[in-house]
């Protein structure tokens, strides 16, 4: 098995959950002009037809991606395909698949990933002119970081996959004889997968589920976002490539790309033939996924996440890193903050007291500073990946009599770029506007009547509504103690104290679970052994 | 650790699925007077009101037992309880128990079992008397190898909740600067389990879902089947004291008894606070179980078992292996086989070809024979548990025009007991009886067109009906990998060619996965990960 040395990195790692990273984010770490050819590999695609995917027995080509840096259309056309095909394939190619053991799945896994790391600055070009994300973060979401979350999932499938021995002679002594029954177990595949993404992170959140249905020996379809296509492209081109030259079949995983005005993720996700849906994105639909009958269900939906402040040593330490926090890529990070929970009566800081009020414009004045940072500001902000987003942000302030903070930012390179600097507003525990998601650039610092109202109400969003992540500021160890066990009871995981580099919106592969699968904000975590598990069955065979 | 070794051999074991027994099976293994004192025991509890386990705050004694060999009731009185003082009484419990380190509730729950083993031939006669069982079957299912099962989820849990570091120093370089953030990683309970039993094995079906929540820090409130509860109600009064015993709250298990004439079940399981349920039992009631919504669910619901005959070596061999396996409990194990596919133009064997017709009476001569032999028979054959049963099969044999089987069995002990000899009929693939389970001594021996049009039906069962075994008698190799393949799929597994002291009902602790969890027969193994990983949520903290 050529890469069973890198797999036993990346389980050790994944075992300790120390800092590992099989593909590094630094984009200095590649070749001195890959970011020019990637750059180039981009341009080349714009109001092309996407080369590199299967295209046989298409029904014509579609694309309707829009660049939120440019606000043109991309012009990349995309073969179309009934889902009776896909489906069809994909169960044809299981056949081949099921039967390739996991040494050579996983030796094939890791070469498209290898693949795949020679188009980062490309796929880093695409999803920022998909996304909005800045460049730096769409290189870092789409390529090392997605890499490395699908390598968690191969690494963490081949231990499961192999946990049991294969062969084994059982021998029950009877009294007068030995009994010997010859055994074999096998991790029998589920069959055919559908893995449909987001328009956010268009690789990020896919290939953990792509490559743990396929280290389990199940074929795939992706469904993409429509309006967020070429990344993930990109990625299954270069899989099919892959599979091509072991003498595979392509459609071992394959892309369903639709249009908004004519979906086929229900026809797909409702086809009897497949098993095993990964879904992200908003609650109403993942609500639908989770209730389809007979199907095995990953979902990643909708949260919203508490800030709880009860005390702090530096408050400008602390304001700057939360701006930074809300302003990475705009809010649209599904492990973002929202709401800031601040008792009526302020809080104590090492440098003194601090009223509510003084909070709320500390953070909006690092927030506006951030955004008026020309070497942070629209680097960090990125653009805002749909309008329906900027609106709701514009329509829920002016219900709430607020208008968008406009701080004076622009971007440099692309004056069209659709920007939005996150406005932070106060506002009473007893309104309602703070008590579900409001996705995008839009934090609420909540007024609560004391620390544990904080505790209670952040508790209950997590309860009611789910959360991913949750962030405190005290100094209070009693205090600590209490919010770290009430809101891990919520199954929320909880940041302490995070200044400087460390942001409550990052989770690391191999040690940070991502989503805790317990509260509604989803019901699966990358990548925990049932992300894996959950995907195949055992099943034992005796021989006399 | 006081236990680590124990947990550790039995970790092995189940990795490498060879035979090994945390409980020895035969009872000359227990002290030689254990049987004359274990039946002491149980018959001082007839007629009274079971002690041992905690009665505080009980609405009155119930209980509705009636001996399948005595054929009277036990008279055995259990204190009743509301589902709202239950549910409660076990979620105070959880916040206490969820705090013990799994080290020690590991060592808490195998000394559990400990102090079960004292009572386990006090079990084989209560299991024998509630069940119908022989006592030998009773004796081992109900002891060793339900403490064995328990003991697969508790060594299995232990594993799956430590695997991962619990605390780490997270460093990464900045390049300029090391970012150092300490983390830990917690396996946090769901809460409150429920584990719903069934009449025919009332422990070796429930302490597996048991033990699994109580290892992950669930606390759980087992509801048996209100004519099976004696063997359960000692099992939890052995758990309770160890738990009083080491100052813990006895509430971390409760047992809920009710009556056929008025059932909790529902109000238990639709309670809001309940979050996990085990299920045992009818198919009908299990769809209900797994369709509730918020609850993660495990069933063993209804299967229908094939055998597949296609060639063989030694007929007398063969049917004397499925006589006894038709035989033994009376066909009431949900390994049991009960259909039996043989083409119509007979099968091979080393001693010449069989028609149709010598196999249906070759296997109906030996179910007879095994049946008459005073040595075997009713301690085989044990008795019926219920009438309902019976009825079923008499009903269902009249509708078909067959009358059921009376071998001249009767029990030497129990003039009374309810016995039934399974009846085997021959039947055409075209007619409909054989398509739906009959539980019970009743099998089938389906004439189809072919070795092929056999398989085929045995697989369209299994995706249709459910199935935990299948057997197949072949010397064909070719048609043997094709069985196994076509089996696996429907996640059923395949006994080959069993003979002499190999029993495809038996499935046996740390090797043989019971159930598939992969077709309509249940949604979960005896025992692999997921029946631990469910149960739990991991959830990382950071602080900086």
């Amino acid at each position: 098995m050529k890469h069973k040395e890198r797999i036993e990195r990346a389980l050790l790692a994944l075992q300790e959950r120390t800092y590992y990273a099989a593909y590094p984010e630094n984009p200095r770490a590649y070749a001195e002009d890959a970011d020019a050819r990637g750059k180039e590999a981009f341009q080349k695609q714009l109001s092309n037809s996407f080369s590199g995917i299967s295209d046989d027995g298409n029904l014509g080509y579609i694309g309707e991606e829009v660049s939120p840096y440019m606000m043109v259309g991309l012009g990349v056309q995309y073969p179309k395909f009934s889902a009776s095909i896909l489906v069809e394939r994909a169960e044809s190619a299981h056949k081949e698949w099921k039967r390739i053991d996991v040494e050579r799945r996983a030796d094939i896994l890791i070469d498209m990933l290898d693949a795949v790391s020679e188009r980062f600055f490309e796929l880093g070009y695409a999803t920022m002119h998909t996304t909005g994300q800045s460049f730096m973060m769409s290189f870092q979401a789409s390529g090392p970081h997605a890499n490395d979350r699908a390598m968690e999932s191969i690494a963490l499938g081949y231990n499961e996959l192999t946990r049991y021995a294969s062969q084994v002679d059982w021998v029950k002594n009877m009294g007068k004889f030995d009994l010997t029954i010859k055994k074999n177990f096998k991790p029998v595949s589920k069959g055919v997968g559908l893995v449909i993404g987001c328009s956010t992170f268009p690789t990020w959140n896919t290939v953990p589920g792509v490559f743990a249905n396929l280290i389990a020996g199940n074929t795939t379809i992706v469904k993409p976002h429509p309006k967020s296509v070429l990344p993930i492209a990109i990625v299954v081109a270069e899989m099919q490539k892959v599979l091509v030259n072991n003498g595979i079949s392509p459609y071992t995983i394959q892309l369903a790309v639709d249009l908004t005005s004519a979906p086929i993720t229900k026809e797909l996700a409702e086809h009897k033939r497949v098993k095993l849906i990964d879904y992200t994105g908003g609650s109403t639909f993942g609500e639908y996924i989770e209730s389809l009958p007979g199907k095995t269900v990953f979902t990643e939906k909708a949260g919203v996440n508490s800030v709880i402040m009860e005390s702090m040593q530096d408050p400008k330490a602390v304001f700057g890193n939360l701006a930074f926090s809300f302003s990475l890529y705009s809010g649209q990070m599904c492990t973002a903050p929202q709401n800031i929970f601040v008792p009526a009566e302020g809080i104590k800081t090492a440098e003194g007291h601090l009223s509510y009020d003084e909070v709320v414009s500390g953070l909006s004045n690092a927030v506006k500073g951030l955004a008026e940072n020309p070497k942070m500001g629209a680097f960090v902000l990125g653009a805002i990946q749909n309008d329906t987003t900027r609106n709701r942000v514009v329509e829920t302030l002016g219900a709430q009599g607020n208008a968008p903070l406009t701080a004076e930012v622009s971007h440099p390179e692309f004056p069209d770029a659709r920007l939005q600097t996150p406005t932070v507003i106060g506002i009473d525990a007893s309104e309602s506007t703070w008590k579900h998601e409001c996705f995008g650039p839009l934090v609420f610092v909540v007024k609560t009547e004391s620390k544990d109202h904080s505790l209670e109400l952040a508790a209950e969003m997590s309860t009611e509504k789910g959360a991913i992540t949750c962030l405190c500021y005290s100094t209070d160890e009693q205090y600590m103690n209490a919010v770290e066990e009430t809101m891990n009871a919520t199954f929320t995981p909880v940041s302490f104290n995070f200044t400087g580099a460390a942001f409550v919106n990052q989770h690391a592969a191999f040690s940070d679970f991502h989503v805790s699968g317990g509260n509604p904000s989803g019901n699966a975590t990358f990548t925990d052994s049932l992300y894996i598990n959950r995907r195949f069955v055992w099943v034992g065979n005796r021989f006399a």
